[in-house]
Formats: C-alpha cells, sequence, structure tokens
C-alpha cells in the first residue's frame, strides 16, 4: 500500500516543508546555533511530525525519508535563513502566521488522511494528524530545552486537531474525499488565523 | 502473531492508564499548561512507554493506537484533573503512592511479557519492561524541560527492573506464567512501597 | 536480509559502544544523577543513535536489542565509571577526544553503510550515518534537559557528515565498500581530532 500524492499535492506539500524548515531555522539563529544546528532544526521541524506518523502506523522507511526532494527542501530552508536570515526576519509577522496556518492545515490533513489510508481507528487518525502538523514544532522546542509552545496556552495544536475532526466527520458522511479534506484544512486555517487576530486561547485549569 | 489481554486484565490495564494520565495531568496544571498540554502530557504518561516497547519490538501500530479504549482512558484522566483538580489534589499523598505503585508493577509485568512473547532475550524484555512502566513519565518531564525524576535518586525505574527480573527469572525456573507475573508485580510494588516509606534511594556514584 | 559484521567488525562496534557508554555515564555523574540514571545515560549515549536509525530503515527489533552484547557493553561502561570514576577523570582530555572522534568514525561509517544496504537514497544514507553516530549524545543532552553540545559551534556533527557523504561518494565511484569505509571513517576521524586541536568550529548565520 503505497501513498502517492498527485504532482500538485506533491509540491503544495513541499511548500510546506520549506515553510516549516524556515521557522525552525529562524529559532536556531536566535539561539545562537552554528551551521549544523540551524540544519537540524529545519529538518526536525519540517518533518519529524510526519517521520513520528509514519513510524507510528507501521510506514517505514518513512515518506520523508524515501523521497530525497524531502530533506532537500527541509535543508533548502535552512539555507536561506542562514544566509539571508536578516531578510527574512523583515518578512511581516502576519504574512508569517498565515502561511505557517496554511502549512499546518495541509500537514494536519494530509496526516489524518494517510492514518486513515493505514485503518487507523477515527480518533487515533485526529490524533496522528494533529501530530503530523505540532509534532515537528515540539521537537525543535525539546531540542531548545524549552517546554513546547504548543503545550502552551495558544489555539495552535487545537485547530489542527479541529481541522482533523472535520476532515473525519466529513468522510463519515460519505462527503467526497478532496472535499472532506478541504473542509478540514478551512476549519484548522480559519481558527488558527482568527485566533491570533482575536487573541483567543485555551483555557487553563479550573482553579489553577 | 496478537496480544490479547483477557478482559480482567484489560480492565486493570485501562485503570492504570487513568491512573498515569491523571499523574502526568497534575504535572501538566502545576506548569501552567492550558487544556491542550494537559491532555498532551495526559496521554504521554499514560501510553507512551508502551509506544516505545511496541515500535522496538515491531508490534506497529502500537496496542494503544489499535484499541481506542487507551487514548479514550488517557483523555479521561486529563478531563478529570482539568476541570476537577482542587479535589483531586485532596487525595492524600499516600494514596496516590500505592496507586501509582501498582499501575507500575502492572505496566512493567505487561510490558515484559509482551516483549518475552515477541522472542527478546531476557535481558531485553527486563528493559522493555522497564521502559514500559517509566517511558511515559520520562517523556512526559522531557516536555516539561526537566530532568527526569526517574534519573534522580529514588527506587522507582530500579523497582519496575526488579520487578521484570523476578518475572523472568520464574519464567525460566518454568513457573506458571500468571504466578510469574503475579510474583514480579509483587516485588516491583512491595519495593517501592517500602522505599518511599523507608526512605530509601539508590547510590550516587563513589567519590561524587 | 541480516546484517551480519564480522567478528573483527563486532569487537570493534562493541569497543565503541563501550566508549561512548563512559562518555554518557560520566555526564550522568557529572550531572548527580543516581546508579539508575547513570545507567540510562549510558546506554542512550551508546546505543540510542543506531536504534534511531534501525527503527526508521525499518529494521526492527534493533540490532542493539537483538544482540545482548550491545546492552551488556553499555551497561559495562555505566558500571566503570560509576565505581572507578575518580580515576576515569584522570584520563588526559586528548585521549579521550581521540579515542570519541575514532567511535564517532566507526558509527557514522557502520550507519552509513547499513542504510545503503536498506536502499536508501544516498542523502538519507549519509543523515542516518550521522545520526548513528550523534543522535545518543543528543538524547543523553535532551534528558539532562541541556540544548545538545551538537547543534552549537563545534565540528563534531559535521565530521560524521563528512565521513559519511566521502564513503558514499567512493562506493559511486566503484571503490571497494571496506576501501570506503576506511577513506570515510579517516575522513571523520581526521576532521574532528584537527578541528578540536586547531580550535576550528562551524560558522553562525550571517549578521546574527
Amino acid at each position: 500500500m503505497v501513498f502517492t500524492p498527485s504532482k500538485l499535492l506533491l509540491t503544495v506539500d513541499l511548500a510546506g516543508t520549506l515553510l516549516f524548515a524556515i521557522e525552525g531555522a529562524l529559532a536556531a539563529v536566535a539561539a545562537n546555533l552554528d551551521l549544523f544546528g540551524v540544519m537540524v532544526l529545519a529538518f526536525a521541524t519540517a518533518l519529524v511530525g510526519g517521520i513520528i506518523r509514519d513510524v507510528l502506523i507501521g510506514a517505514v522507511p518513512p515518506a520523508s525519508l524515501r523521497d530525497w526532494r524531502y530533506p532537500a527542501a527541509a535543508f533548502a530552508g535552512g539555507a536561506i535563513v542562514f544566509f539571508l536570515h536578516p531578510l527574512i526576519r523583515q518578512v511581516p509577522a502576519s504574512v508569517i502566521i498565515t502561511l505557517d496556518a496554511a502549512a499546518l492545515a495541509l500537514f494536519a490533513v494530509a496526516g489524518t488522511e494517510k492514518a486513515l489510508v493505514y485503518k487507523m481507528h477515527p480518533l487515533v487518525a485526529a490524533l496522528l494528524g494533529t501530530i503530523t502538523g505540532v509534532g515537528g514544532g515540539t521537537v525543535r522546542d525539546v531540542l531548545l530545552a524549552q517546554v513546547p509552545a504548543v503545550l502552551r496556552a495558544d489555539i495552535y495544536a487545537s485547530a489542527a486537531l479541529a481541522g482533523a475532526i472535520v476532515m473525519i466527520v466529513a468522510t463519515k458522511l460519505r462527503l467526497p474525499p478532496t472535499l472532506a479534506a478541504i473542509l478540514g484544512g478551512f476549519v484548522c486555517f480559519s481558527l488558527r488565523v482568527i485566533s491570533v487576530w482575536q487573541h483567543w486561547s485555551l483555557p487553563q485549569a479550573v482553579g489553577s
């Protein structure tokens, strides 16, 4: 059982990989890591979420290690930041947040779909879609010896989870797969962008 | 080769999962994480030990992702803490330590047995049983950017290891599997409870 | 497809495992961990790099869990440090750095070769060889709640990567496998030793 995205999907997927890699590399530069550290954080942020998903569903070697274009896109993101980061830092935060939300939606939806293809239970598929979206950023923060940002009060992982759930419900309602994916991605993207714009956050525990 | 615990074992296993999840969620609340962070730490503490074991022995997808009741139990533990943690915090420490020791014994014994079923070397099976018991708590601490508690001076992981070893020796002596499991679990549980009660700890290196 | 190193290779491999374990255990003692913590860091530093590689290429159970001599060598390293670390600390730094460079070269070359045997793309094989060499030390540092040393400015992981690339190029040029491995190992070892001696380091990002 091979998972072969179409050419359009591949292009979009590589663009998301490049973007996540750029964000990981920016965090590495901010932490004064060297060239190797920048490349590792670019790679980890962009690809580790999907690698964890593939290891857990038994799809090894993971897709991003079977197709050299994924690591190449990740390292390209690292190199762009390494040489051009004074330029990259001038990109307005709103642009980065919007692009990041798009990449998050893409990764969450693609991860959920792949988990469904591998016959995972819908609840588990939603979890694996979320891990695909936020796993890389979590590992990036662990490597920087920080509590992962996704665990703090912010609508990020929960946007990915909401998108994954919407996609699964739409699939169960027998909507066409493409429509289900678009709906899920739209929910994740909108929720993320609106939450930043409106300063929404998740509640903390009662009485804490 | 499928690992199908009986109904009683499943119930006990889910109870252990719920308890570990509650402990992980309490750590998340103490660290001011949001709802999503509480759920992630509940899930990680309860299930990641077994997931690591299953990935290493080649039993993918891991048992806790093939049966939706395991993530459901973990998230139930997270929700209980999220909404009721002022109540939960009034549970006496001695009760929590005793229940935790029981869950540790259960996980260590079940993990060792599964590794033996998958034909691992006894030394490796004991390691995998220990990882099943303490892996989740280790990942929880890493996510909180802390040195894992199990690596510090305390009889916790070593109780799990002792239980695993007793179980393996009993199996080699051809005792019935159920008896071997009960013996191993009893050693792990007693060692943990007595060590807390008597303030035992493991030695640090000579001359350090 | 089984990966069976010859007796000489096995001996060298176990020696490298022992050495990496000793280094991991020294870090654990310096962080005041207890006996169990020393053993975990010895095991993780020596074997986790190869375990990650094996999980990613689908070679589970990992080689170091299928052959009990690998964990035994790792725990022997932990025990040596635990009982004799005042002696071990008197070993001159230059000796440790030279032996460590040799172990790094060995692990990087062996990891690259195994990835090639499993038909990974050359770029990916070089990455997996590097992970084999530095993955254990990275996990050690994460368990100590520190930013991994390999991500900071130093020629270490990059020496492993250079050795892996040289080995792959030599293989593509149809040199005999043994010669390719020796060339790659020699480049890794020399680069590491010379860089320490000459205080070389990798650049940080432009303008940071």
